[in-house]
């Protein structure tokens, strides 16, 4: 059985149902930079009437409560660590994932969480002519529900007695107490107004305690009313000889505004006003949801890819809906949050560009929401010109207009300022989204993009299509790129070679966009640049066939992201083979870093940058893709190894608690954890 | 200076500014089970411009934040545990409290806190004929806003340049980051929507980030977006020469709705939408809520009592408020909660019984609120009759109608039923608020007395005046007494010489009530009881002049508690001098078991229990009052030592973060921590 931790979410809920990591390491967590740290029990009688369970392995064994202090006193009872309660060891369970379903399987217990995928409608601003109908389209209310679904088989088909099951959770909110949930057609335990899982089971009964032993023991007669301990239940009992699916949904809620200063609320609030409304939406659409998901999955094509590649998207599409955020301001109109992994940081544009991958074939809206309110309120200007903020604000609390929670002037590193990669990413965003066809979106930002073009040209004074100069925001410091926690070589924005075939990427779709808007002068300068930028990388190769990453470091270190700028080339429409030259060049290059092993860890891995072991999966997703569909290195078992490596460092035996995570230290998850930018991976689907 | 956690208090906020205990050990909790555990900074310069400072020791010495990982990578950056801020050594502090004020001196520096005490006035019912009046009554817009006031006075008259200084802390909401709060005179830190701390001195600024060694240093230079981290500081400059005193509001909020599954939320609502609202309030009403304040604790009056005793008075007095919770429903009725301290359980009866002393001088409307919704939500019948719940809920989940969060059957200690000492605690809660002259409401509950009566006669088939028959619900269990975790001498209920003369205090009330209300026979029946209550104490009366713990044990423990219920029948309007048999035998008794040393602790301290070293401040409280004041047990040095054991075991080393506690087991808190019961001491103020 795979002990990696996955983030079951709802879509745009900032929630996840988090599960598959041994112990205490999942649960229901909603608005949390990491797992709740929850125990979660699904367990079935060892045989029926023995009274003693075995369970999937998610708690920890000792789940002692505060409040069991009550019995303190001189005689005082600890909790036991021990109880009617096993583990069932890794080797007895089946585990199988895609983007929708996570399965386990282990004699007569089968337990499966089903997560959305599909459609998410555009919610309508409430002045939109036809905002009425679109709020009423069923497809959006499903789509934006907070919940995710779950099926319970118990087999009991050669059982002479009853056998008894439970499936349940410890709270851990600080806030509220568990409660029993009970409305005509379900019932449930949940955690005061925020978490619940219920089902509609007609025969299960509810339970809240201080723990396993005490519910299965003292505690299995409790009055209804009994509710202290953070321990709650769903009990169910199958008669002898049958086996019964039991439907459970796992609900979220948030009904208060969440952000500050500007007040924003979660949109589902418009259709679900409190977690009872949610469950009952989630059993009632039972069917009609996991039907949906299961189609989208199909329609998804991941069976296509090698069981490692269809592994890591699965898991990467769960973390990054769990980070997502579907919220209404004040006046009622969307606003898409993608928050940063365990760092929380709010659409963050270096993610939002590698996160279009997906966003733009999944619910492009999403992109131009926060594409728009990039330029709207977290643009700024500099000596050059148009950049953009590196982020909106972070853990719900959004920054002023115009900064990030985490540029800084005077740094060299970390929390530097990225003035020219935001304003390449943002260039890019908004060519990934206009590729959907939405050219009267980019012709009202006709003056944003010559801005940007602007701003561009004013970054590389020499014209050699390369940034080379500092924002002045640094203040003596100097600009870094998305890889902020590596060494210079990837760090260092100024005449960088992975910025310069970004920047060559931005050029070239302002080159068509700017020709297309009657734009022609314009237009030339970007295709004149563009054409700069492939004359300064390839005089840059080395001796060796190798670019340097830094262009004023000729012998410095080696990358691989130098390629990465290809993949964005290619989904805003360039076609790389009009670029002969700068794919040859890159070609070589990338052969030579990967068989020298210069690039490549022990086990298979991509080392993204020669002088670092620090590794980063979404950049290597997208490395991969451009390095097989668009460089034409062959899929073979070199590529395959690096699967296994990268979906392997995933699997570590205890950081893979933090589902999926981009920055690996050799290998072991070290930062950017429980992340949402892995859906690069998504761009693996169109290699065939 | 004392080390003792307090939590200053809102009225009616379930919220606390906890300070006073070394460590992370205090801040800002709104709704928690203990104190938040933050970093709290209050800081000056040690010398001007010298860039280090000195501090209250409110923080841990270590105070990295995950965040700062982000600057992790291979040469990871650690945060620094030692920095610019050294703990000023409580032998440099001087530190002076009473119900309102707790202020911290240490050269320059000085820092106050003031908590509200005074008038809450009843909100009333939308329906009210006059409540739009009393809506806009000032008085009761100021008694509920949630947030105490805090001065912090820097002395730099001596100084040549200006000095630094600063105030903060370090938030640990699990949802939300910390925030800048900018509005027209105010600036301040929070923590997302729910605490902020604020000032309206005009050259304040706001910082935010990782830790103090970073704000200290990188930090300060920051740009005004930047928000990464969970430190959030207000920092002053104090010119040369002068010595300025900084307004301070610590400020609380929660807009959602708190209780499930009957929905309340704060009433404070009504008048503060949120956390902007209660600052603007704090800090524009500061005189007048101060002087109120002030005023308020003038008029206690606790002065008066010794220094020991006065200092246990304004602990617990802020602990209660740090306990309390005002609600209002889905209809807009106002609904009064004390939760129980660390465990949450909402207006436990055998608590609201003891706090009575101190709701009834303060706003005894609270009391009303709670015998009424005890009586019409939260009662039941067994076989005998009826009787209430031990409780209406815990951790703002309400427990279905008629039953409690605690009680369970088959068991003859802790989590048992307390039938029928809930059912005296209801009909002397219900006689104290009576005594306010409520003839009116009295009148109206006359049948739920004459219940109440039918049902202590029912429990007592024998006619001796005392319990001694368990109820049907504990189904083959035991009933047990408020004090829950000690041992059978005051843990049982049936024929419990405790219970015995709390009966009595009821049946002696019940006369007289029911005789008022014109019902002769139940009357003499009540007063039957009670003088058969008294016959029967007295003939178990030991060779030694002592009484047992329980009537059925002669020869087994004795304890203290058989004189408490002296003090409700005095309350409650029952002249101890018209019993003077019942007098003598208590007199006797406690003189016995306290001079014989039976029921003392080896520091002086009382011992509830000659068998249990399990002893309860609150009702040795009330023990104390009772042999002062109304057995004529001298105040004399034996008095003062115990006083002196009392407040030490409050001032322990480590257990002192709990603030106020009410089980002690040999003089170490270890359950009912954080608790609201103390205020029981208010009753000591009688005693002149």
């Amino acid at each position: 059985m795979d002990l990696t931790n996955v983030q079951h979410s709802p879509m745009g809920a900032h929630a996840s149902f988090t599960l598959g990591h041994p112990g205490s390491n999942g649960g229901l967590g909603l608005g949390l930079a990491g797992p709740a740290g929850q125990n979660v029990y699904i367990a079935v009688e060892d045989a029926p009437g023995s009274g003693s369970f075995v369970a999937l392995p998610f708690f920890a064994t000792d789940d002692g409560d505060p409040l069991a202090r009550f019995q303190g006193g001189e005689d005082g009872r600890t909790a036991e660590s021990t109880g009617p309660l096993t583990a069932l060891p890794a080797d007895r369970v089946r585990r199988t994932l895609d983007a929708v379903t996570d399965r386990w399987t282990a004699g007569p217990l089968d337990f499966a969480v089903h997560s959305p995928l599909g459609a998410l409608p555009e919610p309508p601003c409430p002045g939109d002519p036809d905002a009425g109908q679109r709020d009423a389209d069923p497809e959006l209310r499903l789509a934006v529900l907070p919940a995710v679904l779950a099926e319970f088989t118990v087999d009991n088909t050669s059982g002479t007695a009853p056998l008894r099951a439970f499936v349940g959770y410890a709270g851990s909110d600080p806030y509220s107490g568990m409660r029993h949930l009970q409305a005509p057609g379900l019932t449930g335990v949940g955690e005061g107004i925020r978490t619940a899982i219920v089902t509609d089971a007609p025969d299960a009964r509810t339970a809240i305690g201080f723990d396993i032993p005490f519910l299965l023991g003292d505690g299995h007669s409790q009055p209804a009313g009994f509710g202290l301990g953070q321990t709650g239940l769903l009990v169910f009992e199958v008669p002898a000889g049958q086996r019964r699916t039991h439907r459970l949904a796992v609900c979220f809620h948030e009904a208060d505004h969440v952000t500050a200063p500007e007040r924003c609320r979660y949109l589902y609030n418009r259709y679900y006003a409190d977690l009872d409304a949610v469950a009952s939406a989630a059993l009632g659409n039972f069917e009609t949801l996991l039907a949906r998901w299961r189609r989208a999955a199909d329609d998804l094509g991941a069976t296509s890819l090698s069981e490692e590649r269809a592994w890591m998207l699965a898991l990467a599409i769960r973390s990054y809906y769990g980070s997502s955020e579907l919220l209404e301001d004040a006046e009622g109109r969307p606003v898409w949050v993608v928050n940063e992994g365990e760092f929380r940081m709010m659409n963050t544009l270096d993610l939002t560009v590698d996160q279009s991958f997906f966003e733009v074939r999944q619910h492009p809206w999403t992109l131009r929401n926060v594409v728009d309110r990039q330029l709207e309120l977290y643009s700024y200007s500099d000596r050059y010109g148009i950049s953009f903020t590196h982020d909106m604000g972070v853990a719900n609390v959004w920054s002023p207009p115009g900064s990030s929670s985490y540029e800084r002037p005077g740094l060299t590193d970390c929390f530097s300022y990225m003035t020219g990669e935001q304003l390449l990413n943002w260039v890019l965003a908004a060519a990934v989204y206009t590729g959907t066809g939405d050219i009267e979106w980019c012709t009202r930002r006709a003056s944003a993009l010559r801005d940007c073009l602007d701003s561009m040209l004013a970054r590389d004074p020499g014209a050699t299509g390369v940034q080379t100069v500092d924002s002045d925001r640094v203040a003596g410091g100097a600009e870094i790129t998305t890889y902020d926690s590596l060494d210079t070589s990837l760090g260092q924005a100024r005449s960088s070679t992975y910025m310069a075939v970004k920047g060559w990427a931005a050029y070239r779709w302002l080159e068509r966009a700017l020709r297309a808007l009657g734009d022609t002068p314009a237009a030339e300068e970007a295709r004149f640049r563009a054409d700069r930028a492939v004359k300064t990388l390839t005089a840059a190769v080395g001796a060796d066939g190798t670019l340097p990453a830094l262009l004023d470091d000729p012998e410095g270190a080696r990358i691989i992201p130098v390629v990465e700028g290809l993949a964005l080339a290619h989904l805003t429409g360039t076609d790389i083979r009009s670029e002969p030259r700068l794919a040859a060049v890159l070609r070589d290059h990338l052969r030579a870093v990967l068989d020298s092993g210069r690039c490549r860890f022990d086990d298979g891995g991509w080392k993204l940058s020669q002088t670092s072991d620090n590794s980063w999966l979404s950049k290597i997703y997208l490395c991969q893709f451009a390095a097989r569909a668009l460089l034409g290195l062959p899929d073979d078992e070199d590529m395959a190894a690096a699967d296994r490596a990268h979906a392997a460092w995933l699997r570590h035996p205890t950081e893979s608690r933090w589902s999926w995570s981009d920055q690996m230290i050799a290998g072991v998850a070290a930062g950017s954890r429980y992340y949402p930018r892995g859906v690069t991976a998504v761009v693996w689907l169109s290699e065939r």
